[in-house]
């Protein structure tokens, strides 16, 4: 399917506390990939969109995603859309397969914590990763149909799973203009992950946890220092992976406020 | 001199674009410390006061410290005080010599470099930071014995040799309730500074500079890591001591504004 040609319908409509969050269908050709989109309800005819990367095992609607897609509508008045990325969401050809993974690794089973991020398992994101890529561009050409997301600017949201996601798409296509990345990691020897990383020229900011459990901190500083871009910014916190801190939802609407209105 | 005993003396006072600066004198009963206080131009009866403590070679008017004093002072209601450090600003024996230090460091001169930052000048900085951080406990002594500013908090704000002295400051002043501090490190075997880090526990924002040609990486992570604080963050980004890029300012307002209002 040529660029430009994949469509985003619109499924239904609900608004609350000053947001519209619509239920779209993104149809690339090759996929039918349901995601959401949030709006002011008092929208500028023309408006910038953040485009919202999730977790692994995690989905488009996870509370950290629709919170923060709330506020950057709320306090910034631009459009942010989520997908479910392949075999998460509404795509699990296991449903609620996620759901049992994270079950099992709160249990701190090693099975488990083997199948979900050994070597198996990273070949297969990464095969998914790639075909996710193709979708969120083809995101943006159905986006840019309309004239009100055109122009964009486009940013990227996304850490962990986010990031295999969103870095790539940001290292490849031009029309994302600032994003933020983080609980990611550069691995020794890595070479096809540094050289998209050196890609990346946009604003970045880089969201890390000192206390990670699933990456050292070389890696994860491995990562942020192979970033080409000239703007970016690291925050580190103390805490597991999934403990950033709230007060960083502040700093990635300040980072994208400031890069995209 | 017992605490409580210091004294502020107002030597003139000026006001513009809703900030008052006041030229104040410190007398701490061992040295008479010139200062500066700014306040809200409609300041509320009871607030919160920042301590700001300016670089080496630097003093309590540079351009950083305004800045950020100004915005501190309009963006959150609070007040701020500068003071020279010793052998800074108007307490320099030689007076120059800060300035022809910092022209002759810029020309890249060796022996300059070495005059400034070698074994003997961090001995002196040391022995001075001792005498400074009493005198900043002196002017918390001073300030609250005015309702206005009796019951705090009080906050730190520091990098570079403003850690020098506000780190120690804040270790063992319980008057301290949050900080920023940052460009500054912990070199191995260095356990006074180490247990000093270990002491601070209140919420800390630390800024360092990736490319930083006066400390290595692993030294400036080393003191963040030694940071005895549950609630700490830490801000990298690209470049040398000098070029913490301008948001920062938007950073660290936000650090003081969540933990002092």
């Amino acid at each position: 399917m040529a660029r430009g040609t994949a469509t985003l319908e619109v499924l239904d409509e609900t608004a609350a506390d000053g947001v519209v969050e619509r239920r779209v269908l993104l149809r690339t050709g090759e996929a039918e990939v349901p995601g959401l989109h949030w709006l002011p309800t008092d929208p500028r005819p023309s408006h910038p969109t953040v485009c919202m990367g999730h977790g692994g095992f995690q989905h488009k609607r996870v509370d950290n995603v629709l919170a923060l897609a709330r506020q950057l509508v709320v306090d910034l008045g631009v459009g942010v859309v989520a997908l479910d990325a392949p075999e998460h969401g509404e795509r699990e050809s296991d449903p609620g397969a996620s759901e049992r993974t994270l079950a099992a690794l709160a249990t701190g089973d090693r099975d488990a914590r083997r199948r979900a991020f050994g070597r198996e398992a990273r070949a297969a994101m990464a095969a998914r990763a790639e075909a996710h890529v193709a979708e969120w561009a083809a995101l943006l050409d159905a986006l840019q149909q309309d004239p009100r997301w055109a122009d964009g600017p486009f940013g990227w949201w996304g850490v962990s799973m986010g990031t295999t996601h969103g870095l790539p798409l940001t290292a490849t296509d031009d029309r994302i203009a600032a994003a933020v990345f983080g609980l990611n990691a550069l691995r020794p020897g890595d070479e096809r992950w540094e050289t998209q990383a050196r890609a990346v020229t946009v604003p970045v900011l880089f969201l890390t946890q000192w206390d990670d459990e699933l990456m050292t901190r070389e890696a994860s500083l491995a990562l942020w220092d192979a970033l080409g871009s000239q703007d970016k910014t690291l925050h580190v916190n103390p805490g597991r992976h999934v403990e950033v801190p709230r007060f960083e939802r502040r700093a990635s609407v300040d980072h994208l406020g400031r890069h995209l209105l």
